[in-house]
C-alpha cells in the first residue's frame, strides 16, 4: 500500500512559476485597492439605520475594488479549470489564500468568498447548461451571491445520517420541508439562491439518501426566522440565518446531478473548501502574531517592554513555530489534493482541518491577552478573528470528526 | 515566619451556621423570583428601539424582583459590617456568590452587582457623612447605580504607575482631564456617579501620587465617547463606556479619604472584588458543565450519545475535578481574607484570580465545542459566559500580574 | 439524592486536635532521625556487590531509626482502628503522609510503607486468628515485609475481568498457576508473603470470580523470573518482580475471607491505598518546587537569576497554585472517606487519583528542565521522583479509568 | 530585508534523485544487517560482569555490521564534502537520519554516531594535517571513538560566558584545569580523544575568550570521577562521564583553529548537530506511535480495543499530525542550512530544536500511558526513548534558549 505520508511526489511545495505573477498581483491589489478602503467600509457600516441592508456607499466602495480586480484579471482564480478561471492548483491557491486571510475584504473583491466559491465550483462541475446560465453566470460575474444550506439545528450534523430536511417529488416539483441554521450570507440582499442539502429517501445505502437542490431564496415558503448569533454578533447584513422551509416548491430540474447524489457533491466541495478555510486561517494567525509583537514592543510595564516580560517572548516564538508548521501542513495537504485527487487526499485535508483552527485560536487568544481590554475591543481585529476561527473548529466537521478520520487511517496503516 | 499555606486557621471551610438560612433563602429567591423572569427580561430587551435605554417593562420586572428580595431581607448582604448590611464573612459570601454566578440577573435583584458593591463598600468605610448621604444611601436603596473609572486606553494599566488622568486643585475645585475606557455600567441611564482614579501628584512615593474622586456623571466636561465592545458586543444599555474628561470640575470635598490615598482605597476594594468575581465564576463553570452533560446526553452521533464519544467523558471528569479544585481554592482565599485581613491574604487572592478565570474559560470552551454551532448562538448562554470570563482574565490585573505576585511570594518563602 | 460535592459535612478540613502532636512528632522524627541517615543509607547501597541484598550497614541504619520511631510511639499509625494502631482518621493521616512523601525513607522507619500498610489493613480486618498470628504480627512488628501480587503482564489489568492467574482446589490445597509482574518489594530478602489475586471461578457474577490467597514467597513453584525495570531502574534489592506461579500449592485456609471475595477485599484496600499514594505525592511536588526555586535563585544566565528569566517565575506560581489545589482535593477526599465510608467516597478517591499524579509529573518535569542536565542526574532526587509519580499514573488504575468513574458519576447527577 | 520564512528557495523539500539509492540502501541495511542483531547485542550486554567494558561478542556483532556497511559504501556519508564522504546535503541527510532514529544501533554501524560526527566534521574543516592524521583518520575508519567536553556542572551552560575550565600556556604546553560533566561516550574503552572547550582569556570580546583543544583521554591528570546518571541509568559502558582536569598538559599544537576561536568552531558544529538530533527524533516519534497503535489494537478492556476507548484514537491522530508537522519543519530547517548556510539558517535550526524534542516527549509519554506498566519496563524501548528525547530538551541549549532566539528574531522582523 502506498503511504500518503511518505510519497515523494508530495515533497515539492513550491509555488509554480506560472502562479507567482498572480500571487504578487494579488498582494499588490490588497495593498493598493483593498487596504485603503477597509476602514471606511466598516465605518460606513456602523452608521447605517437598517442593519439588514448595506449603508449607502458601502457597496460602491466594494464594487469599485471588484472592478479594479476584474480589470487586472484577478478574478475567479479559485476555479481549478482552465476554461472558466485561471486554473490554479490547490498548492498555488494556498499561497494566495494565506494573503487573503489577512484582510476582511480581500476575498470578496476578487470574487473568492465562501460559500460562493464552493457553490460556483459545484455548478461548474455538475450544473446543467440551464443551471449554469441562470446561476453560475451571475455568480462568476460577481453580480449575485449565494448560500449553502446544510447544517440543521436539531441534530449532530457531523454525522450525515442525521439530515432531516426532506424533499419529496410532487409531479414536477420538489416540495421541501425542514429547518436549517447558520446559513451564512443568507441575509445579504444580494443573495439569490441556496444550494440546499435534503433527504430524498430513507432507503438504500445511507450515502445515497441525500440530494442537493437549488432553491431561489425568494421562493414562497422560505421563511427566514432570524439571524443566528456568533458569540453575540449577528454579522448583519450578511448574517448566519435560521431558515424554515415550509412546503417550499421548486422545479424538478433544480436538483443537482441527480437524486441521491448529495454526498457525492459534498465530497467535491468539502475537500477544497476546508483547505481554503485553513489557508486563510494561516493569514489570520500571522495578523495576530504581528499585532502581538507590535503591541508588546510599544508598551511598557514594570520598566520593560511588555514583550520582554515573563513568558511573552516565548509565546511569540511558539506562535511563529506553530505558524510555520501549519503553513507547511496546509501546503502539503493542497499538494496532496493536486497529486492524489480529493478522495485520496481526504486524510491530509482532515489532518490540516483538525490542526489549524485549534492552534490559531490559541495564538489569537494570546495576542488578545497581551493587549488587555483593547484586545477584545473594536479597536483591533482580534475579537473578530477569534470568533471566525473559533467557529471554524466545528464548521465543516468538528475537530473531533477530523481527528477520527486521521486516527482511523492510522490504524489502517498498521 | 508564618507560612500562609500551612496555617491551621484556614482549614475550616464550613459555611457558618448563621449564614445557612441566608444561603438557602438566596437559592430559593433565584429559583422563585429570578429564574422565572429571566427569559422575558432578555426578550423584552431584544425588542427595544433605543439600544441605550431599557425597554418598557424591563426595569419593572427587575424592580419587582428587587422588592421581593428586599422584603425578604436579602439585600446588601455583601457589606461586611453589621450596621449597614448582614455582615457576612467572605467565606459565607463565597458560597452565596457561586449561586449568584449561575444567573445573569440574580446579583442585581439582591443589590449585589459590581461595581456597585465595591463602590458602596468604599463609601461605607471611607466616605464622609455628606458623601454617604448623597451617594451611599441611594445606592444601598438600589435607586441609583454607579461606575468605577480606573482603566485607561493608552497605558499598560496593570502597572499603576501608568495612570495618566490628572486632577489638579483650582481653588475649591478639582479639575480633571484625561481618558478612561471600559467603564462598565456608565451607559446605564440609572448610573449617576463614578469613582474616578486620578493622578494628583508626580512627586513622592509612587503609591501616594493617586487619588480617587467622586464625579457625578452629568458633570459638564464628562464626554461619553461611545461604548467599548467586548468581543463585538456593546452590552447596551449598561455598556462599557469610553469616557473623556475635559476640564471636568467637581468640588474639592468630592475626594475620597484624602489626596494621595487612591491606592490605599484600591487595596480596600480589590481583594474582595477579585474574590467576588472568582466566586461567581465557579457558578458559571457549573452552568457550562451542566449544559455540556445535558447536551451530550441528549444528542447522538455514530450510534452513541455524544457524551460517550471520544474524549468527551474525560472532559466532563476533568471539568468536575477543576471545578472542585477551584471551589476549594476560592473558599480558602475567602477564609484567608476573613482570618488574615485583605493585606495578608493578598497572595491567596492572587492565587485564586490567576487560576479560576483561566480554567473556567477552558471548561466553557469545551462545552461550546460539544454544542457545535448552537454553542456560540444566542440559544445557550455559553458565548456570553465565555466573554464574561475571558474578560476577567485581564480585568482587575491580568493573570500574568497575579502569577507574578504568587511567584515572588514563593521566592520569599525560601 | 445527596450530592457528594455539596455536602457540608465535608467542608471542615482541619486536622484533629488529637492528631497534631503526632503530626509534629513525625516531622521531628524525620528531621532528627531520618534526614541525617538518608545520604549514608544510599551511599552504602551504591557500594554493595550483590545488588539483590542490602549492603552491610544499610539495614542497621534503618532498624535504628525504626527503633526510635517505635520507642516514640510513632508506629503503625496508618491502621484506622484503636486496638492495633493509633486510629487516625484518613484526614489526619493525609497531613502526615504529605510529610512522609518528602523523604524516601521516612515511611519505612514508621512501618508505614506500601504495600505492607494495605496488607496489614486487610489482614487486620478479614484475617483469621491463625493468619493474623503468622503474618500480621511480624508485619506489625516490622520484622518481615510483604508483597501484593495483582498485576498481570498479558492483559489490560484496569479491567478486572481480565485476571488470568488461576487457583483451583485440589483436596485441601489451592493450586495456583499464572503470571504476575511489577510485584513491588518481592525481591527484598525480608519479604516473606504475597497476597495474591487469583481467579477461582468462571461462573457467576464477574465480581465474585476472584479470590485473594496468602502465598509464602518460598513456596515451591514460585519462580521469580527477574526484576521489571521502571524507566531503566530495577530498584534492587526491593525490586518490582516478574513472578510465575507453577503449580504452587498452599493450604486451603490461606484464602482470605472466602472464595469469590477477592473484589470485596480490593475495595477495602484500594480506596485508602490510592489516597495514601496521592497524599505522599503532594509531598513530592513540594520537594520539586522547593528545588526549582532554590536552583533558580542560585544560578544566573544572561545577567539575571534563572528564576527571573522567561516563564520561570510563572511556572513557580502555577506549581504553587496546583499544589494548593491538590492538597485541598486530597484532604477533601480523605474527609469523604472518613464521613461517607470507602464505598460512598469512591468518586472522591478517583477524582484525587486522576488529578494528582498527572499534575505532579508536570511540576517535577519543570523542575528538571530548570536544572538542566543536573536535573536528571543522581545529584538531585528529581529523576527518581519523576519515575515514582509517573508510575503512579497507571498503577492502581490508570488515570483514564479514574476519569471514567468521575465522568460516569457526573452523568448520573443529571 | 529577506524574510527567512517566505523564501521560495526553501519550499522544495524533495530528497535529491542522487540520494535516493543511498536512502533505500540504508533502509535495507537496517532491515537486513542491524535489526537482526539488535536483540542479541543488548542481551549479551546484560550478561556482562564488568559494566564498563563490552561483553564478549558485542563488539564483534557491531563490527560485522560496520564491515557490511563499509563494503556497501554506506559509511561516513554525514560529511558534507565530496572528498571525505558522500557529500550529502542536510536535506538528504534528514531523510536518512529519521530512519536511523528508529534503531538504537543503526547510526553506529554507519559510523554516523554523535558526537563522532560533529568531531569528525570539525577536524575535517579546521584540523591541521597532523591533527587529521592522528585523529580524523582512525575516526573515519571507525577504529576509535571520541568525546566532546563542553558542559560544566557548576554553571548555567546555556550562557557561554559561564565556561570556567581554563587552559593557560606554559611554554609549549596547554595546562588545563576544570571540571566537565555529562561527557557522553567518555567511558567507552574505544574513546581515545576529547575535544575540550576551555577558557583561554578573560579579556577582549566574550565570544573570543574560549578555545577548543584536543585532549587524549589517557593524558595524565584526566580524572574520570564517575558516570552521571540519566534518569537513573548510567548507560555503561559508554556512559556520560564526570571528568576533572587536574593540571592536564597537552602540546600547544593540540589547539583547534587557534586561540580564542572556540565559539567559531561551535557555530560550525552546533547547527548540523542539533538538526541531526531532531531528525533522529522524528524516527523515535514514529516508533512510539507505531507501538501505541499496535498495543492499542491488540488489547481489550471494557469490551473494546484499547485504541477505541476514550481519547486514545484522538491521541493517535494528534501524534500523526505533530509528526508530519515536525517532519516538515526539520526538512525545511535542513533545506535552510543547505541554501543559506549555518549562520543564516540559525533561526530555523532553533525553531526545529525548540519544537521537536518537546512534542516528541509528549508522544512517547502517551504511548507509555497506553501500555501501562509494560510501557516503562525493559520489554519496550519506550522508557529509553523517553529518556533520550527528554535529555535533548536541555542538551545543546535548552528549549528556552532556542525560543529566545526565535522570539528575538521575530521582534527584529517588525
Amino acid at each position: 500500500m502506498s503511504n500518503i505520508f511518505t510519497l515523494p511526489e508530495l515533497d515539492d511545495l513550491r509555488m509554480s512559476e506560472a502562479a507567482r505573477p498572480l500571487f504578487e498581483a494579488v498582494k499588490r491589489h490588497i495593498a493598493e485597492n483593498v487596504a485603503p478602503i477597509t476602514e471606511e467600509y466598516f465605518r460606513l457600516g456602523e452608521g447605517r439605520t437598517d442593519r439588514w441592508s448595506f449603508a449607502p456607499g458601502q457597496l460602491e466602495l466594494l464594487d469599485a475594488a471588484k472592478a479594479k480586480a476584474k480589470a487586472a484579471g484577478l478574478w475567479n482564480f479559485f476555479l481549478p479549470d482552465d476554461e472558466t478561471g485561471q486554473g490554479l492548483s490547490n498548492l498555488d491557491y494556498a499561497y494566495i489564500a494565506a494573503e487573503l486571510g489577512k484582510s476582511p475584504l480581500a476575498s470578496e473583491t476578487l470574487n473568492c468568498s465562501a460559500p460562493d466559491t464552493g457553490n460556483m465550483e459545484v455548478l461548474e462541475r455538475v450544473g446543467t447548461p440551464e443551471q449554469k446560465h441562470r446561476w453560475l453566470e451571475p455568480l462568476l460575474a460577481g453580480e449575485i451571491r449565494s448560500a449553502y444550506a446544510m447544517t440543521e439545528p436539531d441534530v449532530a450534523s457531523s454525522d450525515a445520517k442525521n439530515i432531516r430536511t426532506r424533499a419529496r417529488l410532487d409531479g414536477d416539483q420538489w416540495v421541501i420541508n425542514g429547518e436549517k441554521y447558520y446559513i451564512s450570507g443568507a441575509g445579504d440582499p444580494r443573495c439569490k439562491v441556496m444550494i440546499t442539502m435534503v433527504r430524498t429517501s430513507d432507503e438504500g445505502p445511507v450515502s445515497q439518501q441525500q440530494s442537493q437542490i437549488l432553491v431561489p431564496i425568494d421562493t414562497p415558503g422560505v421563511e427566514i426566522v432570524g439571524p443566528m448569533h456568533v458569540f453575540g454578533e449577528d454579522h448583519a447584513p450578511r448574517g448566519h440565518m435560521h431558515i424554515r422551509f415550509n412546503d417550499v416548491r421548486v422545479p424538478r430540474e433544480n436538483i443537482l446531478l441527480g437524486e441521491g447524489r448529495g454526498f457525492e457533491i459534498s465530497q467535491l466541495r468539502l475537500g477544497p473548501g476546508r483547505i481554503h478555510h485553513c489557508m486563510r486561517t494561516i493569514g489570520k494567525a500571522e495578523v495576530a502574531l504581528d499585532l502581538m509583537v507590535k503591541r508588546g514592543s510599544s508598551r511598557e510595564a514594570f520598566g520593560r517592554s511588555l514583550i520582554m516580560l515573563g513568558k511573552n517572548l516565548e509565546l511569540v516564538s511558539r506562535a511563529r513555530i506553530e505558524i510555520e508548521a501549519m503553513r507547511l501542513i496546509v501546503l502539503k495537504a493542497a499538494k496532496a489534493m493536486d497529486v492524489l485527487g480529493n478522495r485520496e487526499a481526504r486524510v491530509w485535508v482532515s489532518l490540516a482541518k483538525a490542526m489549524i483552527p485549534e492552534k490559531t485560536c490559541q495564538i489569537i487568544d494570546q495576542a488578545i491577552q497581551l493587549h488587555g481590554a483593547t484586545g477584545i475591543s473594536q479597536w483591533t481585529p482580534l475579537a473578530e478573528l477569534y470568533h471566525d476561527v473559533r467557529h471554524l473548529r466545528f464548521a465543516d466537521g468538528p475537530d473531533e470528526v477530523h481527528h477520527m478520520v486521521v486516527g482511523r487511517h492510522e490504524l489502517g496503516l498498521h
